[in-house]
């Protein structure tokens, strides 16, 4: 098993806590990550579980591969008609059903209405809680995680240099990547977003928003891939921002340094130092109980403050509207440090903050960390030194 | 603008043909590849398109940038519920609202049933049929990719050893593209499908099934990312099957050759061409009016003929039920050359056909090109020559 079999049970009892309190009498998962997340195993499948008792995976294709990846009871099926029929043979016959009705397909959803005649919930937001909350052993993967990325940021100096596309740089940070095992591929869950490692983004580039919820996007090599590294040439004096997340078995750890060749204008490097302090007066409030509202005005107030508003997070009406977000399978997961949000920090949380400042014509300078909500003060999950570092060579 | 006007006007007038024939008042867009595919954008956006007259692109984020990519009329958006509101304003009151109910989410649907007090219907079908039909502009696109990864493949030998990890390779793979120009993320449209960048599978790795709807998966680096390029060594006189895809302004040329680390087996040489074989006869029927389940049978029929029928696309209960599938911007277009398919081929669809034999314990053998179906012959738009590659340098 991949997975400990504990480690799944105690998810599944986390799930199942927060169905009980709803009255849903079981849920069908059906989103490729969340069935990961309870099952260990990524097929073909959905995957059963009742307000009590285990879960059951209904595998398409393969059992062969599910049987060894997962402790999960598994029985075939051939397609959705047949699940209500399966799961009536296995006792289970929800009354109220709950879907993960963010991120499933209108007409898988019809199907669910035809076949199971129910009522149907959206569960999302439970799927959502729970897995915002990271184990001992999600832990230790993401500790893994953040040693890839920080071996890529030791190596970033041996890369940048004056003259060179941004694309140039990013291909060499990716190699490194992969050959420490990163996996390629970056999931987010909501729908029409998407990356690719992150964005490395040079001078004016760093300016440019685009259509992912971010403080930062890019350029981009074309309008078909708008965001991120593109074919800009990095000029000297230029604040590079180096936004790539390190994965070890599934698990992120969202990373931003600072870099330049030569240094950059003095008012770039006073708002670099309004990020750090932003950066340890959120964490000062990353505690459980805290509102993650109050956590984004903070940030916001100090921005503020230092005559930054306008810069915050983005610039003008692409302003992104949080100061942090939640991270472990996938890159937008539970809790968002946003304005107006009315959600309160649980213990063992896991948040990327990302303080940012986004100038139109200079660029975006930055810190991001990964950090842990614990009962007196974070846990701090990056362990690459903050500081902001000018390559002089070339 | 980056999608010339002319190519824009003529792809709407492809759906508005089909929306008059449907009875439908007008689509409301809200995938990002349909929504660049319409107007030449990726924002975070919603775009209406009426059965006749112009769309009308409904921008949240990023007004600035869309302006200068798109020559579709642009309205600032604040968020869904508006839309109703300023649909009529520009004067669209629809009676009958096709959305693509294929990959919208349920909750977003359920948004739509709520604000629009009209008929929803189903319009992702007639969205893929005119998306599978390629312009000069688009062929132009897909030969770049072509030439792309045909470069990619010139490179194999240099890197293909005896004794290097199966990531080692794909790694070295994945930079030459990379370098070239290619957006380094791969978008499928179907719920739950991803790939990155393809798969490269050595020995037994091939026989490897995974939760893609795939001839082939591979043990990838996980169970969390458990298809494509693993950590497995590769060696001597095993199949190494690479299976890479170009891409150039989004577009794809999914491509597949065979190597190997000194010659394969007798029986592997001779399924490689059966395999050439099929794609010979399948490219003899790639014209337009034939019927997908044919050309399906075509391939089946000789793979039976070979004794290789337990083999074909897949193995076992894990077999896909296809020996092709449309391409373009994403991997998983129309039309699908499968099993039981209703569809005809249309002139100007591109397909990639990839007839492959996959062995349990020795791996896959097959090949992959893209072709264009014209009126008396295909036009083929992959450039490698078809050839099995022994590399013995070491």
């Amino acid at each position: 098993m991949f997975i400990p079999k504990e480690e799944l049970d105690s998810r599944r009892n986390a799930l199942q806590e927060k169905l009980q309190v709803q009255g849903v009498d079981g849920v069908l998962l059906a989103q490729n990550m969340t069935m990961y997340y309870f099952t260990g195993t990524m097929q073909c499948q959905y995957v059963y579980m009742p307000a009590s008792g285990l879960c059951l995976g209904l595998v398409r294709r393969n059992m062969e591969r599910a049987a060894e990846e997962t402790s999960v009871p598994l029985q075939r099926m051939a397609g959705f008609s047949q699940l209500p029929l399966l799961l009536a043979e296995a006792g289970h016959e929800p009354f109220r059903l709950g879907l993960e009705l963010d991120i499933m397909p209108a007409a898988l959803y019809l199907r669910a209405v035809k076949y199971f005649s129910c009522e149907i919930v959206d569960i999302s937001t439970a799927v959502r809680e729970v897995r915002q909350v990271k184990s001992e052993y999600e832990l230790a993967q993401l500790r893994q995680a953040a040693r890839q990325v920080d071996a890529m940021h030791r190596l970033v100096p041996e890369f940048l240099a004056e003259g060179i596309e941004e694309l140039a740089l990013a291909v060499e940070l990716e190699a490194v990547l992969r050959k420490m095992g990163h996996q390629g591929i970056s999931r987010m869950r909501s729908f029409n977003q998407e990356i690719f490692f992150g964005h490395i983004l040079s001078g004016d580039a760093g300016g440019v928003a685009s259509f992912l919820d971010s403080p930062t996007g890019g350029t981009g090599i074309s309008p078909v891939q708008p965001q991120g590294p593109g074919r800009r040439i990095i000029r000297r004096g230029e604040p590079v921002s180096v936004d790539y997340g390190g994965i070890y078995n599934g698990y992120v750890v969202d990373q931003t340094r600072l870099y330049s060749v030569g240094p950059i204008k003095k008012e770039l490097e006073r708002a670099f130092e309004v990020a750090l302090l932003i950066q340890e007066k959120v964490c000062e409030k990353l505690i459980p109980g805290a509102s993650c509202d109050e956590i984004y005005q903070t940030a916001a107030a100090i921005a503020q403050k230092a005559g930054l508003s306008d810069n915050f997070m983005g610039r003008g009406d692409t302003q992104a509207k949080f100061v942090g977000h939640g991270i472990g399978l996938e890159f937008d997961e539970f809790p968002v440090l946003a304005k107006g949000s009315s959600c309160l920090l649980e213990e063992g949380a896991v948040v990327a903050v990302e303080p940012k400042f986004v100038f139109q014509s200079t660029g975006v300078v930055g810190i991001e960390n990964v950090w842990r909500v614990c009962a007196k003060k974070p846990e701090r999950i990056s362990i690459t030194p903050d500081n902001y570092l000018v390559v002089n060579h070339h």
